[in-house]
């Protein structure tokens, strides 16, 4: 069964298209930019705004000053390289590719220019000196839905963002392992849990960020857990029982939410979706977004 | 239905577990590394190996000279920033994360050192200036698999890498866009195809060289397509007329294989798998990979 666009957790809906790969009209590309805004939050705050090219159309997250500048946001009162609304990989957090901080180039250390290179239509930093791109692209956080005796296994976080919150086990997924051994390896960090992947669960964009969070459903393989360094308690909750006041992301929310329906319904589904932020509420109220592009399978 | 660890398109299986976890023995961390080769091929080749911290076995991808060294693999014969098996984004290519070309900060311009963070156990590019992190992650390449009369539409590449082979519209997803939208986005770049994603159908994980491909089911709103700047050829091809021999990457082969099979028993599912390739067979060969970890929903 496919349902396309369902709003979960929202009663308002947001531009439903907030990025237009192509107009109509023209047959020339045309994109609607992306305004982030100035609003510290609890754990993080936007300082600037962005656009892509050929802005048709401005959408206003908050108030915010508008500069068009290259680069998605950038946040201003979390650690440089935090992450508003996903977790960690490892202990330390990382940033989405905040790309108007790219002033230098990795590869010779020249300065950068922030241009639409040749036959691209999205602005970079080009290095002056060897003209390499840097090219920035959305990270993948990837983690487990432990089932076992009908409860769901969180951790809460012992680490920022989301201090004190609950969470699924996930992080950053690593160059050279799979998104699965990704998963597995979060779960064994967070909550040591030697667990094995049953089924892919959700794919949840957040491109606001950049993230994108993959979820498997899983099982322990020994009934044993634990917290591990970024967790401060490890715990089963039955599913009416799940601290949903107290979760930590918004993914991790509409992931549960998505998982209680489908065992209500009595089968459990893939899901694709994309989060998106309520206009005009709080970076950290977790509950107002708006799903869209909500497929199953 | 779930079928775990199905191998498709090879005869000799690769190891089960390239990437492990943890140890159950000890219980502390440990990793298994990746050693790449330095193996010209058609459009690439690897120049340098790698390993993840405290290697306890190394798997020999090819002959090649061990050298303990962070990030997955570095390209010789491309184009600096190009991309082994996978497309391109807009026109550039773009690398996936060769972090030992990571020399300098991107932000204060200052020179790297390679070392473990405190509190991590992997080693990274650290600024010796400002002593940030450098985070270097998978990219996701999305696309659409167009169905329309029974036939499904292809497009010949006109760019490297493999230039004048057949592809899935597809390329690198982009920070600000959902997969969705990322992979209508380059349908429409690549095949002038105005299209509707219908389901998700596939994410097929590239561990070696940092990719995943997220592949969208999709149908034409209207029935006009053709080539993009990238693109010498767009053509729909009757399922047992698709070029097999000449197919540009092997997560174009596995995800045809795979719908397919779903198409001749009457259901389409989502499947998730991890492709790696086979010791001993060249980085140019296509079929030669195994898949791992295939969970189907």
């Amino acid at each position: 069964m496919l349902k396309n666009r369902q709003i979960l957790g929202c009663s308002s809906g947001f531009v439903s298209h907030r990025w237009k790969p192509y107009s109509t009209t023209s047959g020339s590309l045309s994109f609607l930019s992306i305004s982030t805004c100035s609003n510290p939050s609890l754990s993080y705050s936007f300082s600037s705004s962005s656009s892509t090219l050929l802005p048709t159309t401005t959408t206003t997250w908050l108030s915010s000053t508008h500069r068009p500048r290259f680069g998605a946001f950038s946040m201003s009162s979390a650690p440089s390289g935090s992450n508003p609304d996903g977790p960690s990989s490892s202990v330390a957090v990382q940033s989405a590719g905040n790309a108007h901080e790219i002033n230098f180039c990795q590869s010779c250390g020249g300065p950068t220019k922030h241009e639409i290179p040749d036959g691209e239509e999205k602005i970079r930093a080009i290095c002056t000196v060897c003209e390499r791109i840097a090219y920035e692209n959305p990270k993948m956080v990837v983690g487990c839905l432990i089932e076992h005796d009908n409860k769901v296994l969180l951790c809460k976080r012992k680490i920022q963002p989301s201090y004190g919150l609950w969470t699924l086990p996930a992080g950053y997924m690593e160059i050279g392992e799979s998104a699965a051994e990704g998963a597995i390896r979060e779960t064994w960090e967070e909550a040591c849990a030697e667990v094995e992947v049953v089924s892919p669960f959700s794919q949840l964009d957040i491109p606001l960020i950049g993230q994108t969070y993959v979820i498997f459903l899983a099982r322990l393989k020994t009934p044993h857990f634990s917290p591990g360094p970024e967790s401060s308690e490890c715990q089963l909750f039955a599913l009416d029982e799940i601290p949903f006041d107290s979760l930590s992301f918004s993914s991790m929310v509409v992931t549960l939410k998505l998982y209680i329906e489908d065992v209500k319904a009595g089968k459990l589904n893939f899901h694709y979706g994309s989060i998106n932020k309520r206009p005009g509420t709080s970076p950290s109220d977790i509950h107002a977004y708006t799903l869209e592009y909500h497929l199953q399978s």
